[in-house]
């Protein structure tokens, strides 16, 4: 199938009107913390408040969303006073002593549990480089870039966390290059920094040659360190939607160096090899978790749909389709957009829930809690709108 | 309801029939590993191999398993030798130099991880109570009585493991405290040690005084140190089925110290509290966790069932109704009985799937992995045989 100039009109109208009618206002001012700084997240559908603990990822991304609106949609000077009251936060309570950040506080900063990986940092980062960039504050730019050199450190092994397993089995896993690209990418377009297009080229390497295994049609989620497949239940463990996910900050990457073939043809092989493997058939959706082999995975709700993977596939699917006019995406981009804004969308309360079965029912009602916030869904909603309106401004008549 | 006679002779064979015809032998002699020691229990459905590696939790409790069957239902050498087998696996190869065990070992016993907790401690203790009485073997006996002393310091803070959380908000579980009765009890069992008794009377008292809130009809599965209720997500969490595993754990202690009704009423209290908070009376089963208050649970597969908690209600209902002659538990135990049977049991090649969806179909069908092995189902296949058994003969005509 194909999208028509009027379909892609629609769909841009689409998830505009959702991003700022629906999903932002879901979350925003009620989340705003005017007594503690922060925001107060962890919120049930109505948007009730559950805990009022804050997980430090979702505060770094609730910071840098609403850094970005302001950097793109509009000047509106509350998105920048929240942002401000989030990054004010992030700065005064979420970090160690040994300049690790935390990742789950109380309402007034204090650390409740600390992680032995390191993203609530890259989380800062970008909030931190949006935030400089929307309010011109140099220190702001200049904390992020400080971060994320301490960023790579960890993820190049400098700095050692300490690890949760011996090292008689190494193993490295995709979220770390994942990562880091699109931490690179995000300070790049925030606040520019020389190292980023070196690194992000070597990173997306590193997927390349370790994690994409074309003879069997797959991204691998976690590697020897020389790249071979570790025949263990762990290391069989497939997560397609963040394959996918990886996929785009590619084709992102593709685009940002004048849509580069190779780039491109590297992201679309990815985005199919986990299509393949990740969308359920039978009952629509992305699974959670695959096996490699066909095996039963460790996880044992590794069946359930999850919202995030289906953010992760409606933008990669968008993006390769008018990235290559390939009517497989255009159709893939159709059924997975059908399927989550029938089932992960909340007709009463807006926004979406987090957690379906394989059958699409609802299994968990929380809109917010210790990692669901304003992050993937307003994300996708406001990437798909910018990438929308791009492409039809360019190939306007 | 009232169980007759008859039913429960056929109870009693339908047990001892489904341990000894069914559960066993899907388990040995396969799982034997005569090259490395221990056990290869990590098993699909049908019994083939998912991986080598061994858990150390599981070769401990397989280890268990078969010198009780050797004590309790017949000296046969094989098992005898199966569980030498699996106690110089874990001498040999789980102890790490500080004397702390590891979780995960490889086939050939190196290890790939260790834990903040000392879980696989307490399933040594047995295992080597359990093999000491089986064999005669008095190192045996010591190495349980040792270990069991390194875990009386761990659940007493003498010993500290590496925390998970900062001491902001303190806590505690009832896990340590319901393992704690249970690997004393099953030493007395099999050991003796003078420290038993009162050790497992300062753990039940613990339990009544923190964890079980009879305002709200209750059993907590955190609290602060005090026995508050921490109205924060995890603290609000319960898990229906492990309360239900400590009440039976506490009629078991009752039934031991002559029937002590206040033991008896607390056990009952629990069991009550929990199966109206756990069972499922839309669709059967027991839940896996609930929230406190009726809110949304973190853990996004809350309402799946597992097959542990339907092992424990057999177990912890059958107990009530023999020592109460209360109908209710022989009805409540006939429900989770049929349900369990029917559902969780593999016709085609034998013992349990581990892990339903809420509407009780298959999610998963590994039969072993990192924390499913040859123990709770045969434990309560056994259990029940042999409660059902003596009470018979007591009762006989």
């Amino acid at each position: 199938m194909e999208y028509s100039r009027n379909d892609l009109l629609s769909l841009r109208n689409f998830y505009r009107d959702q991003l700022l009618n629906n999903t932002i206002p879901f979350w925003f001012p009620r989340s705003v913390d005017t007594e503690f700084g922060g925001f107060l997240l962890m919120r049930d559908a109505d948007g009730s408040l559950l805990d009022d603990d804050k997980a430090v990822w979702i505060q770094g991304r609730a910071t840098w969303l609403l850094s970005t609106l302001f950097n793109t949609v509009e000047r509106r000077t509350e998105w920048l006073q929240w942002s401000k009251n989030g990054l004010d936060f992030l700065d005064r309570y979420c970090f160690d002593s040994d300049g690790q950040m935390f990742f789950h506080v109380t309402r007034d900063g204090k650390p409740i549990r600390k992680r032995r990986y390191f993203f609530s940092e890259t989380f800062y980062v970008i909030a931190s480089a949006a935030y400089g960039k929307a309010s011109g504050d140099q220190r702001a730019v200049s904390s992020s870039q400080k971060v994320f050199t301490d960023c790579i450190a960890y993820a190049t092994g400098q700095k050692k966390l300490q690890p949760k397993f011996t090292s008689t089995r190494p193993s490295k896993g995709i979220g770390v290059p994942m990562i880091m690209i699109n931490t690179a990418q995000e300070l790049r377009r925030s606040a520019g920094d020389p190292r980023c297009d070196d690194l992000i080229d070597r990173w997306i390497r590193e997927i390349e040659r370790d994690f994409v295994k074309d003879d069997i049609r797959c991204v691998m989620e976690q590697v020897s360190p020389d790249g071979s497949i570790i025949d263990h239940i762990d290391g069989r463990t497939l997560n397609p939607g963040h394959a996918i996910e990886g996929a785009w900050f590619i084709l992102q990457e593709a685009q940002y160096r004048n849509n580069d073939k190779h780039l491109v043809e590297l992201g679309c092989r990815m985005l199919d090899y986990m299509w393949e493997r990740g969308w359920d058939a039978e009952q629509g959706g992305i699974f959670y978790f695959r096996d490699v082999y066909g095996k039963p995975v460790q996880e044992y709700w590794q069946d359930m749909k999850f919202w995030w993977p289906h953010n992760e596939t409606i933008i990669a699917t968008l993006l390769a389709y008018l990235m290559t006019g390939d009517q497989k995406y255009a159709r893939w981009h159709q059924m997975v957009h059908e399927y989550a804004y029938q089932r992960f969308h909340d007709k009463v309360h807006g926004e979406w829930f987090g957690y379906l079965h394989r059958d699409g029912s609802v299994a968990q009602t929380a809109k917010g809690n210790l990692f669901k916030g304003p992050f993937h869904l307003p994300r996708q909603e406001f990437y798909c709108w910018m990438m929308l309106d791009t492409h039809l401004k360019k190939n306007s008549e």
